[in-house]
């Protein structure tokens, strides 16, 4: 005998189209005669260990398409990383309430999740269908062309550099943008779609997938200055030295030991900080200034791409289909096939649970410090119609009178 | 006899619509047959002193237009503070070019540079047409209702609210976004137009206007956090202790004399991340995050205000027209007729040179951590069509079966 009920929820760090997925979810549920309610979990998993939940069979579809528009988890969001027995606690509230389909709209760890859930009903003999739905701005979910959430983000850093770097011009100097993503640089490489004209920034991009050394990169910066009279550079928050220890680290232990104090890592603009003062003290340039882009490229509201909106909506419409006429658990998966279309497949939950995609090597430039034109391509059609764009006056000098 | 030359200049910080009062200046000017050269200086003044100037008479019309919607001073800036000599400097120049007008694109300082330049082409009974055309994010020119660029910094700063709003309500805690503005408030104040419903953030408001105590900021803290569960911040960098020290400057004179290091104050995440510690430290909260708009909230391309686009170009136009039908020098100014409609006048140079507006009273709550409706009525119909809005789902909880 079926319940007909099933269970949505959202986990991790939100993104501008994450309720797409939530309403793709809710939207296509209802569609089938034998769903009777769609349940959603407040805070994700941690709202379904607490019995936290909601039935949006009763919003309207008008809301949920105006949801689906706004950014950041409807649901609200949460930092749990379920372990075996968190997830107990999971499986013992889904069968309390006969959800017969539990999806998981999340990353690496919410993928994780998902998979012993999934075990867990097997080993019970618990006929509960399991589904994660992709989601990430770090776009480091393995199996995938890249993920939901990742266009957007991407959007704004090219959008925040191509703005940055035009106020770089007119007031040369050294300028310093961090970017999230600790092990993965997609959504720090994405500063390249920035740029425009052949002298044009970001100059240096450091990813997290190159050893990083602070004297390699004061001489690009030095190198840069000469040449350019000016120079913006993208840095990814998860920089790291050759023995894998972050950046960021390193230098707070500097500070730290001096000051008897604490210095503040994630969510802070202390290593933009810490690079232009050694900009500032080691190269003597005046002008330097450093920008954390933060919970804005995450969040910010009105700035997204409309093929990550679509690919966010079906990903959860897929979700549902897979679980209503397929035979097996698994996690979505976005699939290029054409320039630029998709498709969409369920792949195994071990097949992407718990393991971390970087950029592939085909995508960062020999020097390491830029990306190639294969990235660009890659990249460029997930940004979306209606990029703006930025244009120059053309040089026409007149002559000088006074100083010959 | 008439030499039919002019030239235009931007100075300061860049704006989203600079170019459009540059495009509003040399088209219009083109359309009038005794002007016979329109030269633009690189850099500002500084590009005058230099003899660093360009004929805009040979760009086109369609380049003029992409580049007026391209954020940032497309001829570059400075920042430059002339005084009485370098403005010598100046109108030497532009007597040996033998121009006849005089357009400056920039705030306060550059007003001054104006009426400077002004008295001494009278002085020196050299017939040259004199013109302040307004441009500053801050909002602090007097005699205009507001200035070009403070809208569209002002719709980057309420967007960025409304999304770490979203963002904050899906994973709680509290973030504090410091906003650009030393004396001025106003563009620290447009937080408040990112909020829709009553227990959306910015929850406290931190303004220039206003003496700042730490102690009062921490208890006004813990009261939202216990309300609300949660607390967005939006703080002006300009907030000030009762003997007028920047809080910046106080709490970065801690830092040093703990560190013996430098802690840079512009153009850094310092506040945010010395108010997160306070937080930290003091409340016992630990989900503490800071974000400082640094320059993405002045030429983040794609966020821009159509109102502000509009009248950034006309104040361009209507400098023109002041200069060609008019008698005498001036600054243009913005002046509102209706709800909402503007019309343009020509100040005395007098009148707005060096003289710093901030924040209304009546603008101001009570509490003095928020807006009055007086405040959203003047800045709402400034941030034009197409502002991005929000959504929530309705609540209808399920019933709890376990936990009783």
């Amino acid at each position: 005998m079926s319940s007909g009920k099933i269970l949505v929820a959202q986990g991790g760090g939100p993104t501008a189209v994450i309720n797409q997925s939530l309403a793709g979810v809710v939207l296509e549920a209802r569609r089938f005669r034998d769903v009777t309610r769609v349940y959603g979990a407040l805070h994700g998993v941690r709202g379904i260990v607490n019995e936290d939940l909601v039935d949006l069979t009763r919003e309207t579809s008008q809301n949920l398409e105006l949801v689906a528009a706004t950014p950041s988890s409807a649901l609200g969001s949460t930092r749990d990383k379920p372990d075996q027995a968190y997830c107990a606690e999971i499986f013992k509230v889904l069968r309390a309430h006969e959800i017969e389909q539990f999806y998981y709209i999340g990353g690496n760890d919410s993928s994780d999740t998902v998979r012993i859930v999934s075990e867990q009903a097997q080993a019970a003999n618990y006929a509960l269908r399991c589904i994660h739905i992709p989601k990430t701005i770090d776009n480091d979910l393995v199996g995938n062309d890249h993920t939901p959430g990742f266009p957007s983000a991407a959007r704004f850093v090219a959008q925040a550099f191509a703005g940055a770097n035009l106020d770089n011009a007119s007031l040369p100097g050294v300028y310093v943008g961090v970017v999230m993503g600790r092990h993965a640089g997609f959504l720090t490489a994405a500063a390249a779609l920035g740029k425009k004209f052949p002298d044009d920034g970001p100059h240096l991009i450091y990813l997290p997938e190159r050893v990083f050394s602070l004297e390699q990169f004061l001489q690009d910066v030095k190198a840069t200055y000469e040449r350019y009279g000016r120079c913006v550079i993208a840095v990814s928050e998860g920089i790291h030295d050759a023995s894998g220890e972050p950046i960021a680290t390193l230098l707070a232990k500097e500070v730290e030991r001096d000051a008897h104090g604490n210095v503040q890592l994630s969510g802070t603009g202390a290593l933009a900080d810490l690079l232009c003062d050694e900009i500032k003290a080691k190269l003597g340039i005046k002008r330097v200034r450093g920008d954390t882009f933060g919970y804005l490229q995450r969040s910010f509201i009105g700035c997204v791409s409309d093929v990550d909106q679509r690919e966010a909506r079906e990903v959860g419409e897929k979700a549902v289909q897979f679980a209503m006429w397929g035979d097996r658990d698994g996690s979505v998966a976005i699939k290029r096939t054409g320039f630029y279309s998709v498709d969409y497949e369920l792949l195994p939950l071990q097949a992407v649970a718990g393991k971390t995609r970087v950029m592939e090597d085909e995508f960062i430039s020999a020097s390491g410090t830029d990306v190639t034109d294969a990235f660009r391509m890659y990249l460029r059609p997930l940004l979306g119609s209606g990029m703006p764009d930025a244009f120059r006056l053309r040089p026409a000098p007149v002559e000088k009178i006074l100083k010959r």
